[in-house]
């Protein structure tokens, strides 16, 4: 099986995919949940499964720390240990390094820094990434790069974002080719379009399996954020996937597909969830307000996950109020099946033809002052 | 379908058993997981199902509190409310009174407190409690009782065993009876023989559905808690199921088991799986230990949950490690699988008329030292 991206149905600049890999096909648009530490918070491999995801997104640097890169690979991966045989993305570790580890040195050929979880000094380099990644048994590895802190100068942007191409090639070095495998760069750039071009260019130069665009959803607004994937994808291949790191909102989401994206991942479903935050075909509704008590209606009637169609609203605002751990359990369960069934929405929506419509339809559909 | 309980099998004073409900049949002996506040903890209505479990136990003390029982009878009944449409036991609010309330004060004719949640004034009588179960549409109510504090005198003991019956009788006044439900005496008087004996002959004159036997596993001990059941179970009707009430270990179990007993509820195998420990066939084990770090291998390989077919014990002791809910959510499925293929295998073990062989069989496969 080669590693390969097929695209179905164009609709402007969006494209329905189908992405093949050794650990079996992803339809595009897809949003991938985290399992940060080899689980996806509060759910069962199973119930992932059922949420519709068929691409989960492992963290190198908490993986690599606990239980340990070695540990894993004895394991027989994290496939295997986690019982999640499809496809398995990780993120190099470059970001978690710089927003959770102590004592962080950059220097030219990688980062020197302490655990957060006991001090102890570990040293990531492209190479040592790359290596870990292919310890983890991840169908897809990053590049590590540096996540250019917001805001920057623009010439900070371009010293940042020169490092991360400059790691980016030793990261392709370092890469073990495999059939069904595949390495993505990471374009770099902050808010600046010609930064962003020079970066995607010189990725597509080096050449990789696929194309992320790194350095968002940082503090720079929606708006800001757009512009830059205007910016960026047109110096991206059609023929490769293009995966937004870190994004988003639903809102987020759909307009990030209308620009060209493929693959997202966010803390956001999950997160939410574990604090009675849902996302909904209505809008945004916290499950601990006091509204929800007697109300014996479902969360989503839109909705095919076990908290809507087995459940009402009071019992899942009963289960928050008690603390009881099936609360996240049933609100992520939700969540994760909202940003599936967006997804899967949009792709349909494209091979129909009538993307912006649809777009158009599901805003219109968030009714609360507390819009996604 | 009206409330019947049939014996299959004898061997000495143990049944096979099958008890019919409105909300469907149970095999015994069984276990009845804690469904607490209306869920059982770290589990999905369709997980507790997947472990073979058929009837779960509600708390009248805690959903009177919250949700509160005029809100679950608004919301269709406990059943609806957690998507558990088999039989349902509830408690009757009276040993968590004891144990939980502030500001407690028993009269002759029920018990005045405080909750615990916000220090609003309640109050159980007989009549309430059993009304409160009809509002949960419990399939079992049990009749309010006095759980009698250990040690006792004989005297206080008399004295509180009186009382329990008192209540006893008053609790089958307001009780309504519906086709396929039922109303449990309880049988109390501590450690004596007399007052047992005494107690349960009073309530089978009253007349119950089924019997319970309360009051014990509060500090006796095992020995003590078999012999009450020694001078207890004789006394109590061939034809009606046995309860013994907040018991046990493994060991308990069996031996209660082998002494007439047909159901029973505990804290353990939920508590124990979200703090990391795991009854197993081989005795009882804490994931967290660092043994089991490089653990490659299940947890029993005798055992069918998805813990132990699609996990090793390197992936759980991981999961404990890092704080992670699907560790008690795995584990909590273990031990509910444990205690029901216990349940199971005792009651094939009366059915092939072989039960002593088989309880030595299982207590000889514990081999650790912590063993169950």
């Amino acid at each position: 099986m080669d590693f390969a991206f097929h695209t179905v149905a164009v609709s402007g600049a969006a494209r329905a995919g189908l992405l093949e890999t050794a650990h079996g096909p992803v339809e595009t648009p897809t949003f991938m949940p985290l399992a940060t530490t080899g689980t996806v918070k509060a759910m069962t491999a199973d119930a992932v499964r059922e949420t519709g995801a068929r691409i989960v997104l492992g963290n190198t640097y908490h993986l690599m720390l606990r239980p340990g890169a070695e540990r894993v690979a004895a394991f027989g991966g994290l496939h295997r240990l986690m019982d999640w045989p499809g496809p398995i993305l990780t993120d190099s570790g470059g970001f978690q390094v710089m927003s959770l580890a102590k004592l962080r040195t950059l220097d030219r050929d990688g980062v020197t820094f302490q655990s957060h979880l006991d001090g102890s000094t570990h040293r990531l380099t492209p190479a040592r990434s790359v290596e870990i990644q292919h310890q983890l048994d991840a169908t897809i590895s990053m590049v590590l790069d540096e996540c250019t802190p917001f805001p920057a100068t623009e010439e900070e942007a371009r010293r940042s974002m020169e490092l991360s191409l400059r790691w980016a090639a030793r990261s392709k070095e370092a890469f073990r080719q495999r059939p069904g495998y595949g390495l993505f760069g990471i374009v770099q750039g902050s808010v600046f379009p010609e930064l962003r071009a020079a970066s995607a260019e010189a990725l597509v130069g080096i050449g990789f399996d696929g194309y992320a665009v790194g350095g968002l959803a940082v503090g720079e607004g929606q708006a800001a954020m757009f512009a830059v994937l205007d910016a960026t994808v047109p110096g991206l291949p059609g023929g490769a996937p293009r995966y937004l790191m870190g994004v988003g909102t639903p809102d987020d989401l759909i307009g990030a597909v209308q620009r060209g994206i493929d693959m997202f991942d966010c803390v956001i479903p999950t997160r939410a969830g574990r604090t009675a935050r849902a996302y909904t075909s209505r809008g945004v509704f916290n499950l601990r307000n006091a509204r929800f008590a007697d109300d014996v209606g479902p969360l989503d009637p839109t909705c095919r996950c076990p908290a809507c169609t087995r459940h009402c609203c009071g019992y899942l605002h009963h289960l928050f109020k008690a603390g009881e751990m099936l609360g996240p359990m049933l609100l992520t369960w939700h969540n994760l099946t909202y940003y599936h069934d967006l997804m899967q929405g949009l792709r349909a929506a494209i091979v129909a033809g009538r993307l912006d419509e649809h777009a158009a339809a599901l805003r219109a559909g968030w009714k609360t002052e507390d819009a996604p």
